[in-house]
C-alpha cells in the first residue's frame, strides 16, 4: 500500500472516526485505525464494539488530492498516528507499507516509521443489511438527541435506561429517555419508506457521538436497522451502532393528562433563577430547591437553602399563573437540564400535586416535547 | 456594614483577590474573603498564607457607583460569595449585615443570605515597610516571570529550588532559575532608588499568580522587600508573597563560556521538529531525542524512537552550523518549554560536548537571555 494525501483534508475526514476508538479497549488492535486502499479511495475505520466509523475518502473528489500508488490495507495505532499527522511539516503526507507491517510516513523533512499490525486481523464490521429504510434530515436527529438523551441513565444498573428508547409507528418516530428520576420525550416526522415499525432502544453515548459527527446539517441521514444493530448513513460516512437488549418501561402513563396549578415563563428567565436557588442546594447535603405557588397573591417563590452557608429566595414573576396553590420540592439540576434542552422559548409547567411529576413543554409545541421532572418529598 | 455596588466592576476587581484563596487550607477563616467598607471605599481581602492580595475598590471612582450607607467588615465564604455575585440579576447589588455576621444580598428580585464570620479573626497582612524600594514596568516583570520560572523545580525535596533567584545590583536585576536540569537566566534593568543590593528567592507560584493579576501592562509596579516577605503595589492592588529561606545554589558557573558547536534557527521551526520528534520520545520509557551534528554534510539531524511504536527522524536544517561533529541526547520537553518562552525570534544553540550542559540564547540579546539544558546519558 503507497498512497499521498493532502493532509488538512485527511485529518478532517478521520475525526469521526478517531473519535470511536478508545485507548481503553480490551481488544488491542481496537486501538488501532485501519486504513485500506481501493479503488475508490482510502476507507478508514475506528470501532470501540459499542459504535464502529467508517469513512470513505474519496479518490473523485479532487480537495483530498488522493494518488493511490498501490492498494493494501494495515491497522496503525490510532492515538500516535492521529498526532503525528497533525504534526506534519508539510501540506501532504506520503504513506506507505514497507515490511512486515512497519509504515513509513514522509511530510517535508519528517520521516516516521511506525510499527503497524495486519489489518486481516481487525474484526469485522457488523452486518446491517443496507436498505435506506428511514431517513431523517441530520438537523431534525441532531435536535432530537440533544433534547432527550442527558435524560437517559448514566449508571449501569438498569443498563436499557442507558438508551433512548424509540417507537417508529409509519413516518411518526417517538423518542423517550428516562433515568426514572426524569424522563423526556420528543416525537418528530421521518421518512418510512418500508412503513414498517420498529421498537428499538440506542445506547446515549452512541447517539451523542453520532451527532457530533454532523458536519453539514443540511443533509439526510439514512437509517437502516437489524436485530442487534442500527447503522446511520451520511455523506460519506457509515456509523454503526449496538442496540440494547431488553423491554424499555412503559412510559406514557407515567405523563400526566390534567394539571391543577400553571406557570409560564421564558425559559431563559427561569434557568437564570433556578441557577442561584441552586447555588446553594449544591452546598446543602440534599441538593433540594423548593417552589412555593401563592394563587391569592399570584407569587411564584423559588427557595434554596444550606444551613452551613445560607439562604436564598427568589420572586419568580412568572408570564402567567393559574390554577390552585401548591408547593413543591426538587432536584433543581434535572430543571436546569430541562431548561436547557427547551432553549430560547416561552414554556409551560404544569403541576397536579406536591408528589407527583410536573411537565415543561414549549408553549408552540405542547404535544410534541415534554419534559418531566419528579419531585423530592422533604418531610 | 451596607453598602451598593455595580456588580460587574465589583467581579473585575475581586478577581486576582479571588485567586489568592484556596479551599484547601488548614485555616477556615482563610477559605472566606474578607470585606471592610472604609471612607475610601471597599478594602478586599484574599490569603493563602503564601500569598495575600488586597484591592481598593476605591469611593471616587464613578465607574463603581459604590455608595456605602455605613461602615464595617465582615469575612464570606469566598467560592459561594463569588458564584452568587457572578450570578446575581441586577446591575447592582446591596450588601448588608444583618447580624451575628449574617449577611443580607439582595439584586433585583434575589434574595441570599450569607453566614459570614467576624472579620476581626482575620489574620492580619504581613507587614512590610512600605518605602517603594525598586520600580519596575509591569510588562517587564511579566515577560521575566514568563521566562523563566517554568525552570523551577515543581518538587518540594529541595524548596529552595522552588523559587526564582532574584539578585538587585544597583539598577540590574538578574532572576534565574533551575530545577537542576535545566536553568533559565535573565537580566533586565530596573529603577532602583535606594540603590541597596538584595538577594531573594520568591516562590515561582506566587510569581505565576501575580502577573496574571495583571491587567494594565503600561502601569508600574513598585516593589518592596522585608526580611521575609516582598509586597508588589500595582493600581489598587497590594500583592505580598513570602519568601524562601535558604541559599540559592550558585550557578554562574553552569553556564558555559565556551562552545565547540553552534546552531542558529528560527526558535518556531526549531519548536514544531522538537514537537514532532517528541511524540514517539513520550511514548518510549525514557523520554529522550537525540540530534546529532554532521560538520562534513552540515547537516543536524533529530531523532525519536519507541521501541513499541515506531522511530521518526528529520533534517533540521539550520540557517547557520559551526564548529565540531556532535551526538547528544536529551528531554525533548526542556527544549520545547525553552523555545516557547524564547517566542518568535532567532536563536543559537551552544554545545561544549555530549554531556556538558547546552545553551540557547536570542542572537538580538545574547547577554541578558539564557536557557541551559543538561543532556542525558543514553550509553
Amino acid at each position: 500500500m503507497k498512497f499521498t494525501i493532502n493532509r488538512n483534508q485527511f485529518i478532517n475526514q478521520i475525526n469521526n472516526v478517531q473519535r470511536a476508538i478508545s485507548s481503553k479497549t480490551t481488544i488491542p488492535i481496537l486501538t488501532g485505525m485501519k486504513l485500506v486502499a481501493t479503488q475508490q479511495g482510502l476507507i478508514v475505520t475506528g470501532s470501540n464494539v459499542d459504535i464502529s466509523v467508517q469513512n470513505l475518502i474519496a479518490q473523485d473528489n479532487e480537495d483530498n488530492e488522493l494518488e493511490i500508488a498501490s492498494l493494501g490495507a494495515i491497522v496503525l495505532p490510532a492515538r500516535f498516528f492521529n498526532e503525528i499527522i497533525k504534526k506534519l511539516p508539510g501540506e501532504k503526507f506520503t504513506l506507505e507499507i514497507i515490511e512486515n507491517n512497519q509504515t513509513l510516513i514522509t511530510s517535508g523533512n519528517s520521516e516516521f516509521t511506525l510499527n503497524g499490525l495486519d489489518a486481516n486481523n481487525y474484526p469485522h464490521l457488523p452486518e446491517v443489511e443496507n436498505n435506506d429504510q428511514l431517513t431523517i434530515a441530520a438537523e431534525i436527529l441532531h435536535q432530537l438527541v440533544n433534547e432527550t438523551v442527558f435524560s437517559a441513565s448514566t449508571q449501569e444498573n438498569r443498563p436499557i435506561l442507558t438508551g433512548l428508547h424509540l417507537k417508529i409507528t409509519g413516518n411518526e418516530l417517538l423518542a423517550v429517555a428516562t433515568d426514572s428520576h426524569r424522563l423526556a420525550q420528543r416525537k418528530v416526522t421521518i421518512n418510512n419508506q418500508s412503513q414498517n415499525n420498529y421498537d428499538i432502544v440506542i445506547p446515549a453515548k452512541s447517539l451523542v457521538e453520532l451527532v457530533r459527527s454532523f458536519r453539514d446539517s443540511e443533509q439526510d441521514v439514512k437509517i437502516s436497522i437489524s436485530e442487534n444493530q442500527i447503522l446511520f448513513e451520511f455523506a460519506q460516512t457509515l456509523f454503526y451502532s449496538r442496540l440494547l437488549e431488553g423491554n424499555y418501561p412503559a412510559t406514557d402513563r407515567l405523563i400526566p393528562q390534567e394539571s391543577s396549578t400553571q406557570l409560564e415563563f421564558e425559559a431563559k428567565t427561569l434557568l437564570d433563577s433556578v441557577e442561584r436557588a441552586s447555588l446553594l442546594a449544591h452546598a446543602g447535603r440534599n441538593n433540594v430547591v423548593r417552589l412555593v405557588i401563592e394563587k391569592a397573591t399570584k407569587k411564584a417563590t423559588i427557595y434554596g437553602n444550606s444551613p452551613e452557608v445560607g439562604t436564598v429566595e427568589e420572586d419568580l414573576q412568572p408570564l402567567s399563573l393559574t390554577g390552585e396553590d401548591l408547593e413543591i420540592a426538587f432536584n433543581p439540576d434535572y430543571l436546569k437540564d430541562a431548561l436547557r434542552a427547551l432553549g430560547d422559548t416561552r414554556l409551560r409547567l404544569e403541576f397536579t400535586a406536591p408528589l407527583h411529576p410536573f411537565t415543561l413543554k414549549p408553549t408552540s409545541d405542547m404535544e410534541n416535547f415534554i419534559q418531566l421532572i419528579t419531585p423530592v418529598r422533604t418531610f
